[in-house]
């Protein structure tokens, strides 16, 4: 069954057919049921051909991803696009994606949006003041922002966890079980969501008069080694921390493994908190100490900002930008316990 | 500096500049040798739409993501894209990414093809006899493969890791070692890749006129927590294994806690070696036991797939299929020993 065909049995336009498909708002209800149900009925599923021609559009999302020789892979990032892409599928959407180094981003930004090649973007990895949010404001194609931009005003699509109130959360949990000396094993230092952890962390500590040091804060990707080494180096302070604030399960998996060659016990001699994208590969009920976590799903995300970017594309009229802050739930596991007196 | 007032300053025609940036053979070298040298002394880029009309090429590769609801997102999968971003961006190339739910590859790709928005693309996660590649050798476009398709001749482009080869080997250094009981932590059942390794262990084992029990064989996606179970029963079997060959270092890290948690000693009660892609999250050597791995990166397998479907893709002249299969190092570490007595 194809669209001509379609059109033929139902007595109606391929134009309306497709428009019909594609939730348009000229169709009419009740001749959007009938043309949804002789689809499913005849097994029709649109030529993405006819449909881009009669709708306008691409059915594309574009992104650019950072690189650069020796640049990380980031098992976040494809977290992230595992949940777009299940989204995606739904709307028989694609991808462009934009390899870039991370200094020419708003140029590859910008081809994308010449390019035609895609109905709306968005961005991500993104860091104070960020400058792509300004542009993405000026071109004329829906975008929405994964994270957000400190310094900013936020008068932009955006979905963010709450990052600062997820650390000032764990970190208050900590305080409350007695700990006073606290480290931070950060993300990339020049990231949004880094700042915000930080900002979250320092912000419970103030409330009892306790400062962070600089020194008991640590900044790398989120890799086990860098867990590793960050936490063997928080280890030899003067002022050995007992309580630990980490930005990632991977992170964590080093800083624990750092902690055992040390021979300290965790949740005991010393507890951490680990931030928990939801990733398959590494579970934090599975340590062997399981771990106390603040926990978003990165793939939700994903699928979240797929549904609305693909409703912005799909409207007619502009939208006010809308914005979303999750909630990180705090799951208390064996990481975590009374400070060591 | 754009190409108008590069074709001014060096007398050139648009077409000539672009033609002789991209490597096009109507350009004579000397002619090219001029042209980079301007481009790079007036810091001129060129401009990708005006690059497209010049070469009649889209300066895409395609790529299809097997993805569905509750399908795990693949940290190898985005390990091996980020070597391709690398190389694709020191060509100026671009992805087009086609999520597609794994029973409809085949569609997924020949809409890649059909929309003329990509230049080239290639296969990944190949099965047994994969219907996709006789459907490639039809459509017109270059294309390769990552892997290859057991019982299938192998008349079509291809690069794979000799993995028959490298878990033969790794089989042979543990019966070297004297251990008889093996075991084999798999990849998922349906791919090349752990197809082939299974082949290789079972190999070995013949040649010593042992045989690996089904019982022994575990095949799931790699995660940290299949890991885990998949030892955590071998382990509990009546014959239990000494030596446990294992297809990722993701799903070993599993193994390992499985192992610990039964109070074995990794390279003394058991022995194991593990694949190793060299992804950045989880390095064999920082395991607490060091890992005895077969190693193979995957992000060079990347870079290696985009040099030679960009390379295809700029040629005038078929070139006839090229076969490249990667010897994987056998890397030995602490976790092997000796088979206990």
């Amino acid at each position: 069954m194809n669209l001509k065909q379609l059109s033929e049995l139902l007595g109606l336009s391929q134009t309306t057919i497709s428009r019909a498909i594609n939730g348009y708002p000229e169709v009419n209800e009740e001749t959007r049921q009938r043309v949804l149900k002789a689809a499913q009925e005849t097994g029709y599923r649109p030529n993405r051909a006819a449909q881009r021609l009669a709708t306008g559009k691409a059915g594309s999302i574009g992104l650019v991803m950072p690189t650069a020789p020796g640049h990380y892979s980031d098992v976040h990032f494809g977290e992230f696009q595992s949940g777009l892409a299940e989204e995606a599928l739904r709307h028989d959407f694609h991808f462009v994606i934009m390899p870039s180094h991370p200094r020419d981003e708003e140029q590859a930004i910008r081809w994308l949006v010449a390019s035609g090649s895609v109905d709306g973007y968005y961005l991500a990895y993104m860091r104070e003041r960020d400058p792509r949010i300004a542009m993405a404001k000026s071109l004329a194609i829906p975008f929405i922002v994964h994270g957000r931009s400190f310094g900013l005003e936020t008068d932009y699509p955006y979905l963010d966890v709450d990052n600062e109130g997820a650390f000032r959360d764990a970190a208050r949990l900590l305080l409350q079980l007695g700990h006073r000396r606290f480290a931070l094993l950060n993300g990339p230092e020049d990231l949004d969501f880094a700042l915000r952890r930080k900002l979250g962390t320092i912000a419970a500590l103030q409330e009892k008069g306790l400062t962070l040091a600089p020194s008991h804060i640590r900044h790398s990707v989120m890799t086990d080694e860098f867990g590793y080494r960050g936490m063997a180096e928080l280890l030899q302070l003067p002022e050995r921390p007992t309580a630990v604030l980490c930005a990632s399960t991977v992170l964590a998996l080093g800083a624990v493994r750092a902690i055992n060659k040390a021979g300290l016990k965790l949740g005991e001699d010393i507890s951490l908190i680990a931030h928990d994208d939801v990733l398959p590969l590494l579970k934090p009920e599975n340590f062997t100490v399981p771990l106390t976590t603040t926990r978003s799903s990165l793939r939700a995300a994903g699928i979240r900002i797929a549904q609305r970017l693909i409703a912005a594309i799909n409207r007619i009229e502009q939208q006010p930008p809308e914005h979303e802050l999750w909630t990180a739930d705090l799951v208390i596991r064996a990481s975590t316990g009374p400070a060591p007196q």
